[in-house]
């Protein structure tokens, strides 16, 4: 009997055989990706509490079988669900989805990998509690805590997510369990409160790593608002992002603006409510400058949105909206205010002229306005998925976007994420520098630049593909390796990515991936946890 | 010639003779704690450049010398600029004190470990930056990357300096250097202004730790506001403090109070204008309740001041501080607003007034006002350092505060610093837990807690004591040893420490410190870098 049936005789013994999977099909499902790159696990073990996650760990110590944690595996566009190198045991953990606490006083919930962003939702919603949790457009099905491990963000106050939280417990490869910050005291109160607990702080080498399995996490929530108001300027001028980013930095540095600002461009806007026009772009992506301009005339957008949520007493939205208008008042860009009240007229309005192609237009920006609120509350939604079905075979799959799925849908896509300084002159640079990279190769360019802090832009540039043409998927692939090549030469690095992409990471002779390897070594010596994940090899 | 001779000659040979002491005297001047605990080191290196520190660690490898680095040697209250244990070389930093950047745009300095508070202040205001750094208290002269390290917190809404920095440059054990964040990549731009990278993110591993030598780092600065407007509520009852702590933190939470709110007791704030009154109090301290509440009523102060600041524009500050007034409304407060004008009227009022013991009494306020706003705005201040000198055989030292040194000048005290849930019953909590224990040893109670977070308070309790009297020093180690347990055990773990207590953090059998020290191990298998200090050993 080889180590890999040993093992798993070994996991159905604790797990009991039903949550030990080595069936072709399941497997199939979790090898699935939008990069068309399936990475094929040897088995998928179903663990339902921090204990089975130990055990099922000193087991794989003992068979020398390396295991590849996933919260939901729903990492969109940088590696969805598959392991980081073929050969490993997937530890789903999709079943630990308890909320163990909600503290409404201090606000934060306990929650485990497994907890979806719907369901803290929906539990907050549920109670009635006064708190909202920031959510990200990757849909009510994904993990939260997969999303802080890989440092993702979102689009609230919170929506850097790492920095809203404290006190990790995880399952380290030896089987110990770790306490990070205040945790490892009996007692401490503070555990779920202050995230550095005295000493070396570990959070951070958590994250986007391989050295531990996390089972447990504290998560801040945000205090219910009185009022929120969601700004929407179109800027009908490709170039006049740079003067928008420029004049709304200093009010995302004084704290004017304390949620993170969204940029898209016509691309990322339209492709939430179509996929690609065949019938109007025969010859295929890239869509010609002509069938852009008249879409973007049809849809009543210009080059670039921007997108940012006002939190506060109405007194506080208020003087933020006068100072978002003075800063862009020297733009052309047509800018508005959404909030409930004018969502409630623009649906009766929309109802009393459904007949009509406006009133229809009217009812569409009323639901799409409605989604937006609903994300700066934390109530997530699928349509933001909308644009990994750009290139998809047969479009939006019936019922979407309930429980859409990129992945396993088939969707073509890979996501390129670097960051630039929040300045406008550095967004036109990583545009310049992509642009013809992804004209070259036949794709269209989506964008979106966020800023996720006062002074960087998370930038994300999607290439979608027809994962039906292996000629497509292909220039697909060349054309992320050479954008990826030219942004990071430029200076502009991704903050995250995929096993695509990893080990273009490392340019060899570095001291972080030295170091990080010999962490790895000091922790998981046996090279247990994802190898390849992040870990400069 | 023994390994300590040889090594000091390879580093007289890097450095010159002159950056090489062992000079008794200067030893002495670095072994001087406020504790009473002092630490001789074997020797002190001078080091100027990134390339020295790298060189004098070889070198240490070499001959299996540790090495304690200090950047300015200013941690009063744990630890001074004492090493962790006897035996170690000291690396000074105070010469690497070149203000690296500063980007007006993007609002960050890029600084070496000896630049001090008033240094980067004083460069921000010559060049008329509209730029406030954060500040804390400990004084003009102490390090900026040395406080970040330790983990230490200002006043401002930039307060929690550990989050409001990015981009570590550091020498490993084996000489090495490592970049933090995307500072390994050649040309990131982005450095100074994302702090995480990609991959596991280590700055938090070189925070309270002993695993490199800091050199460099990206310090964000706030941009200055229009208006600032410094709170002070002044509660007469005690056990207010927790009906206002609670009143409060909503204001903390939604972000209304974005900088650290600041709670003292009487003696925090009477101590900042006398030392121990034995004419009062012959019997010696702690302070008789009936002279406690006669000082406080000459002083016009209550059993706790509140102190925070509000940063914004006009309208902004105007909102927050009615929302203040709003949320302490039910308390027997008085609540007064401090800000610029306020201070000019105060000043000219004082001084047509100066012949009155009022008009003396008005001018201190001014003066303290003036160093509050200041502090506020970045500005550092000696005088916050007066509460040490409470115990100092003959009080404060000449020229006082202008560069005032607790640890030269003979002060007893040490600081206990336990972090709680930001709650007013957990406030009372540790005061009922520190109280007895203080009163028991014989010493006054001087309590501060702060906001440090929108979750969580950081108390800072003072033992203040003569440390020219061997039986009080002695107790004052007792009471705070007692008063550490009693805490600890209560769940409320202090954030930093000195060498007095650090072995008391590890209670045995805990695997974040066996973490701790697997890392260790692979970062300096020779134990080079500050054996003992937050190592778990």
């Amino acid at each position: 009997m080889g180590a890999l049936e040993q093992a798993l005789q070994a996991w159905r013994a604790v797990l009991g055989p039903g949550r030990v999977d080595i069936d072709a099909a399941v497997l199939a499902r979790y090898a699935a990706s939008t990069a068309a790159r399936p990475v094929m696990p040897l088995a998928v073990l179903r663990v339902a509490s921090h204990e089975e996650v130990a055990a099922v760990v000193r087991t794989a110590g003992e068979f020398d079988m390396p295991l590849y944690p996933l919260s939901t595996g729903r990492n969109w566009g940088y590696g969805d669900a598959c392991p980081s190198s073929p050969g490993q045991v997937i530890v789903d953990l999709a079943g630990m989805n308890r909320i163990i606490d909600v503290d409404a006083t201090l606000a934060y919930a306990v929650i485990e990998p497994g907890v979806t962003q719907a369901q803290l939702s929906g539990y907050l919603a549920q109670r009635q509690l006064p708190l909202w949790m920031d959510c990200t457009g990757a849909g009510p099905d994904t993990s939260l805590v997969g999303n802080i491990l890989e440092r993702g963000f979102g689009h609230s106050p919170y929506g850097d997510r790492f920095r809203h939280m404290a006190g990790m417990r995880a399952v380290l490869a030896n089987g110990e369990t770790l306490h990070t910050g205040f945790g490892h005291f009996a007692n401490a109160l503070t555990r779920h409160l202050y995230p550095y607990g005295v000493g070396p702080a570990l959070d951070g080498l958590l994250t986007q790593s391989n050295l531990a399995i996390v089972t447990q996490l504290g998560l801040w929530l945000m205090p219910k608002a009185e009022a929120v108001s969601h700004m929407i300027a179109s800027l009908p001028v490709h170039a006049d992002v740079a003067r928008a980013v420029d004049a709304l930095r200093p009010l995302r540095l004084d704290g004017t603006l304390r949620s993170v600002v969204h940029i898209g461009n016509d691309l990322r806007v339209l492709s939430g409510g179509m996929v690609f026009p065949h019938a109007l772009a025969p010859a295929g992506p890239p869509l010609p400058d002509a069938v852009r301009a008249e879409l973007r005339a049809r849809a009543g957008i210009g080059h670039w949105t921007i997108s940012a949520a006002m939190y506060g007493r109405h007194a506080q939205v208020a003087e933020a909206q006068r100072a978002v208008r003075r800063a862009l008042a020297h733009l052309p860009a047509r800018l508005r205010f959404i909030d409930d009240r004018k969502l409630a007229i623009g649906a009766r309005v929309a109802r009393l002229a459904r007949w009509s192609a406006g009133g229809r237009r009217l009812a569409e920006q009323v639901a799409l306005g409605r989604s937006l609120l609903n994300m700066n509350r934390g109530v997530p939604d699928g349509r933001f998925l909308a644009g990994a079905y750009w290139r998809r075979r047969g479009g939006w799959p019936a019922g979407f976007p309930a429980h859409a799925n990129p992945a396993l849908d088939g969707c073509g896509m890979i996501w390129l994420a670097p960051v630039l300084p929040l300045r406008g002159a550095d967004l036109l640079a990583v545009h310049a520098l992509a642009a013809p990279a992804f004209a070259a190769h036949g794709f269209d360019l989506f964008e979106t630049y966020s800023m996720i802090n006062e002074r960087a832009l998370g930038g994300v540039l999607t290439i979608c593909f027809d994962q039906g043409d292996a000629a497509e998927t292909e220039r697909a692939h060349r054309c992320y390796h050479v954008a990826f090549d030219a942004l990071v030469a430029a200076g502009y690095v991704p903050y995250r990515t995929g096993p695509l992409a990893m080990r273009q990471l490392d340019k060899g002779d570095d001291s972080y991936w030295r170091t990080v390897a010999r962490i790895k070594q000091a922790l998981d010596p046996g090279g247990l946890f994802a190898p390849g994940r992040y870990d400069g090899s």
